[in-house]
């Protein structure tokens, strides 16, 4: 018999097992080191395959066949799981040659938004427990900062509209995501390009307003976390995102797990020092990639390359698009901008190889449209600053998404902890 | 009764603890990404300390009072861990107000060796499974490259001298650290200083020589594990390790592990770049923070500095300690060359802090003597670039150890394989 068909066919009882350890050791809780149950192991990979045989999951997490049909009765019973694409358990005849019966989230009954907040617009989505978007909401904002009232005024809008199309589906957890320097844990917000003044309670002032529990992080980590949870993360358990838009930002995730640094403030790629007294970044200092990448770098030069085009002000969009059509029509100057703007990526991308040395880089973000910057010159410059180690080089990809990737990633963001929290709950 | 007297004085039967869950259900066999077993923390945990009571390592791991007694107990009949500090378990009265039983590792049986290669001169060390060093061996070294098959010779003369000095305690593993790009997992040394040639199979060519089980690992990878079992590790279980030798390498410890990469080829701080078309690195490639660092980097402008005090051919240790000479008698030049190396200095840790964010960063290496690259200026600069997080700065602390730390970390590497190899065996 084969291992799926035992998994198939096999009554679920709970320590039946024909593996399961002799005697009766103690089950020692988790250490904070190894700080993720294999239930919520066994929960996500369902989620994030969307559907799986017990099988699959055994093979997927190495786990023996036993601990899989003992784990995933533990979460049918809860409510958390259930089996399609057979006919039910219970009752069933013992068959062979039928397909196995698959798992799958019990979508119904836990919703939750996730909201990025931009410079131009902001992104909102609803979704159910299984990760499908229900309904969306996308808003232009006014440039500039605003303040921390003017910013919950804003989030509690796009969850009315999402309510409003999803009436149905009320949310019970709020993801946020938004640049700067975002502490997950505590849900301060030390800096933010969108927010005035710093240490901002963003979180307390959230939940305040919306009677709900909100759960605030970094947008690259997000759009790293929409990754992990629906994209590249299905695949591979180690990679990096690199966004590039109004500035530069990083995600990691090590081991399936989004790695947010030892105080949850780390991977901030953007602020890495590529210069010594280098060009000045909006964060006040000098020699930030950011400073030689970000859209603002661009459109500071753009004005000496371009000086008689540019008659009438402005807005820092339309300077960048004409820029990037000049250099399309062979403008020296404003070549010469993209194309250092692109040596610089490469650099960047070879020092997140050099020291993290990923399998995967994602780049991502609006920027990716603007094609110099992952043209193949880029690309070969990265591998070339890089120091051979005898492998083949850390694969590249660019995943040009568009606005609500970063709203599904905060999605994720409140599913992860609406997640952890009913199985942390569960007996 | 208080958890230490309850530890201290209850038999230590597997499973009797009163807080062991009801029912017994199966255990699930470790995933891979939860790789570090329970025991396994256990009995490391005894070994960072020296001695641990039972109430020590539940407070320390978060582990119930009972799964403590249980896992020590498993550990006690292996003979891996024995009780100092009371009487005897078996057979003893139960009494009020003695010293709670302390645990430490049972030393004899297994030892082995850790080796460090070097530019200057290489180092060995001989030590109990309990990590206490009971012999070692300097060696000096002809400066250059050499052949796979000279390092194997010195490997093996370095292990005989070993064996000569503690005849009753042969090595049963050999743990060797040495610069450049090492493959831990496969144990080929992609690249190093060292080493003639590239993708070299030199774990495999030394357990040939040897007839033991080697473990290889880059250098700063070794020193970090110095760290991790020895030193900074026993309060904290996340920090970085940056050493200035001949290059500038790096070690990073998450969550109480070291980090090595998703490919086991990663934290090349030293050649991280930190300008475009820069300094010239010995890597062959430009920008490398290395180059701006690492002693080469000096001694090559040194000439330019002191041209008329350089008479004859001077090793580069020498022109080194003479420009440090010079630079503290107030010579402008030499100190503009020490000036900038502390300036880079401050950027390379700036950027450590902003991407892995730890909470504390040691700096190490023989090159820590000279103290202009820890004063007060070249911290303040580090600060001063990293984003302002609302938090108290990361922690930096010099640790200037003697050459024998390196062979200790590459017995914790001998020591870390031999426990996995022992517990994994284990039933």
């Amino acid at each position: 018999m084969t291992e799926a068909e035992l998994l198939g066919d096999v009554p679920i009882r709970p320590g039946s097992g024909a593996d399961a350890p002799p005697g009766c050791g103690p089950l020692a809780p988790p250490s904070p080191r190894n700080p993720k149950p294999l239930r919520q192991s066994v929960f996500e990979h369902v989620r994030a395959q969307g559907r799986a045989a017990r099988a699959d999951i055994a093979r997927a997490l190495s786990v023996s066949a036993a601990s899989v049909t003992a784990l995933t009765a533990e979460l049918i019973a809860l409510g958390l799981l259930r089996e399609v694409g057979g006919a039910p358990l219970e009752g069933r005849e013992a068959g062979r040659g039928r397909p196995p019966v698959a798992l799958e989230i019990v979508p119904e009954g836990r919703h939750v938004a996730g909201i990025k907040l931009a410079e131009e617009r902001h992104s909102a989505a609803l979704a159910d427990f299984g990760g499908r978007i229900l309904a969306d909401a996308i808003r232009p904002t006014a440039p500039g900062r605003r303040s921390l009232a003017e910013a919950v005024d804003e989030v509690a809008a796009l969850v009315a509209a999402l309510r409003e199309r999803a009436p149905h589906a009320p949310p019970q957890a709020v993801g946020i995501g938004l640049s700067g320097l975002v502490d997950h844990a505590t849900g301060e917000v030390a800096w933010s390009p969108l927010l005035e003044g710093s240490a901002l309670p963003f979180r307390a002032a959230c939940e305040d307003r919306l009677g709900l529990p909100v759960h605030i992080d970094n947008d690259a980590h997000v759009l790293t976390l929409a990754e992990l949870w629906f994209g590249a993360g299905r695949a591979i358990s180690d990679f990096a995102v690199v966004t590039i838009e109004h500035g530069v930002g990083m995600g990691l995730v090590l081991d399936g797990r989004l790695f947010r640094g030892t105080r949850g403030m780390g991977l901030e790629l953007g602020h890495t020092k590529v210069a010594l007294d280098g060009a000045l970044c909006r964060c006040g200092r000098r020699g930030c990639l950011e400073a030689y990448l970000a859209d603002y770098a661009l459109v500071r030069e753009a004005s000496t390359a371009l000086g008689r085009s540019l008659r009438a002000p402005q807005t820092p969009q339309a300077v960048l698009e004409t820029l990037y059509a000049e250099a399309k029509r062979g403008h020296e100057a404003a070549r010469a901008i993209f194309a250092r703007a692109g040596r610089y990526l490469a650099l960047g991308l070879s020092n997140v190889v050099q020291v993290f040395d990923p399998a995967l880089v994602i780049l991502s973000g609006e920027r990716m449209r603007y094609d110099f910057l992952y043209a193949e010159e880029v690309m070969a410059e990265m591998r070339a600053l890089a120091l051979p180690s005898g492998r083949e080089p850390a694969r590249v990809e660019v995943h040009a998404w568009g606005d609500l990737v970063w709203a599904q990633g905060a999605v994720a963001l409140a599913l992860g902890a609406v997640t952890d929290e009913t199985l942390g709950r569960a007996p």
